[in-house]
């Protein structure tokens, strides 16, 4: 028996391995997250559904979370990170373009004045939005998303608007995958401009971005290569009932859990809520001024352009049983990077 | 060491889990496919992508193949079982709206004239297609596709469709999957009809079926449950150009793999050609008029109203290198059932 020796090797690395997942599994899933009603109904959930033989169980196949991006998973004030984008490349489509340096909201947007770009109304940033979003190709737009994210900054925390993503939620990603959850974002950003950073900030792959979808259309180069250009054609507005719709076009399941922070999250929420068993309804609530923003009535402040929790969608969360995460009391840490 | 007789067992075990695995990784995984150029290329397409350090490597989260399902993974012929459905689903029309009976086309299906009803033209058909297929709640439909699904026979093989899908595309579903692949069907039937089954009989869930897609939008019932309404509003045809723009909404990547059979299939197998390394593309040609069905002019026949395999195609597939998959060469056993 000369293998024995390296047998007996084998053995006492599975021994250890099987020691080191024993202690793994002991270990804090949720280690940013303080001991409280959210922390503990994320635990509760997730024992509930994956245990076998629990009235709750979930088969594998059927696990499905959704989170929406902006306010839930990253930072969305004072405005969102996709606007900034767009804001930032007006100066290249004037360049292409002369003509729309004088024309509304064009000109604005070139004038630099801050103040008067944030008081552009919704009709006209959807203008700077279709400009700066359609007309190219598929690849030529995800390469341009790309070299932007890798070089524009937050004002405040003059980083990257990837590390803006918040350390608790990123664990209840893992931790919901380490237990077979799928996980979806379902935003009512593009769904081509999330999908170039999802896999690499998130973990989570293009076809499990939901969002904001566009059409688009087939070409041939003169070399008979062909490549999808995006057009000014909207399919779905992924919010509100759109956020339900965009589930069922995409996913086509009814998810267990889903997670937002505003009444574009509160029809996903209901959709969620009105299946059966166990499902997890969770609403981020953004009363952290110091480490993050308050804003929004839920935290008894005014309405802002982004995030709107409303009282209403407040008072249905409480009447529902769905959970709010206050921000301030349930995360110990926000960001990776803070000490 | 007390312990030492459990570990030299879990030690023996581990050796032959070990031992069993070679095995299994040299048994055939394609056993109902004759040896031949189809058969190899598969087998030569998955071990160069997925050999560590082959220079055609694809990393797992990027192992996308795309499968047509009429014609590709099931009969098509003489007629798309959807359209069966639909046609069975008139005189249940016709009783709930009796002012259809005498309205064409529903007045011919309802002759239950074969004849008269193969020669319907397409926007005649189409008009069922939308009568039977929108109006009703997500849950009714697919209850109803389900119940349909259960007692419905193919009329040649006297047996339910789902039983005809054809079982060396069965094999590389399973083979691909096996190595890592995210199989997905990208069909021109109702991506809400394809999913009623494709987790059953194919092992696709509903979210890696792409399919000809409808808007829905969101109701409240009486007790304030939210729920789907299939519309008559179609949101992309997924055929032909509309097979990549599907490939794009829901999937967000080139696919290395894809397989079709028809004119339909054809910028579906362009899209995933024209990217970077090891590509596979393949076609079924229906060429068994004994084992299952002939047709189309690829096989020198005339064209029927399913599955268009022209000649055109055929010439593209010789001149890129595509594979053409002939039933009655390649596959030693298409149907389960057949001893």
């Amino acid at each position: 028996m000369k293998g024995i020796g390296r047998k007996t090797w084998t053995s006492m690395l599975l021994a250890l391995a099987i020691a080191s997942g024993n202690v793994l599994a002991q270990t804090d899933p949720l280690p940013s997250w303080n001991d409280g009603a959210a922390k503990k109904a994320i635990v509760a959930f997730v024992e509930t559904t994956t245990t076998q033989g629990s009235a709750n169980f979930v088969p594998p196949a059927e696990r499905i979370a959704t989170f929406d991006q902006d306010g839930t998973l990253w930072v969305e004030h004072p405005i969102y990170s996709q606007v900034m984008y767009c804001l930032d490349r007006v100066p290249a489509l004037v360049k292409a373009k002369p003509e729309l340096a004088n024309v509304e909201p064009f000109k604005t947007v070139m004038s630099g004045d801050r103040a008067a770009i944030a008081k552009l109304p919704t009709p006209e940033l959807m203008k700077i939005l279709v400009a700066t979003l359609t007309g190219m190709s598929t690849e030529d737009f995800s390469a341009e998303v790309k070299k932007w994210l890798a070089s524009a900054k937050d004002p405040r925390w003059k980083r990257p608007y990837t590390d803006l993503t918040f350390l608790p939620m990123q664990e209840v990603l893992r931790y919901l995958r380490a237990n077979d959850y799928k996980t979806f974002i379902v935003t009512g950003g593009g769904q081509d401009f999330v999908r170039t950073y999802a896999e690499e900030v998130y973990g989570v792959p293009p076809e499990q971005v939901v969002g904001t979808m566009g059409a688009t259309s087939l070409h041939y180069d003169k070399n008979g290569r062909p490549y999808l250009v995006k057009d000014p054609k909207l399919l779905l507005n992924d919010d509100k009932a759109g956020k339900v719709e965009g589930i069922h076009l995409m996913i086509g399941r009814r998810p267990h859990a889903a997670f937002g922070n505003t009444a574009g999250d509160q029809q996903m929420l209901e959709y969620t809520g009105a299946g059966d068993g166990a499902r997890l309804m969770m609403l981020v609530l953004h009363d952290d001024a110091k480490r993050e923003y308050a804003y929004g009535p839920a935290a008894g402040l005014p309405a802002t352009r982004v995030g709107t929790f409303t009282q209403a969608l407040y008072d249905e969360a409480m009447k529902k049983g769905w959970t709010v995460i206050s921000m301030q009391r349930d995360w110990k840490q926000i960001f990776s990077f803070e000490k």
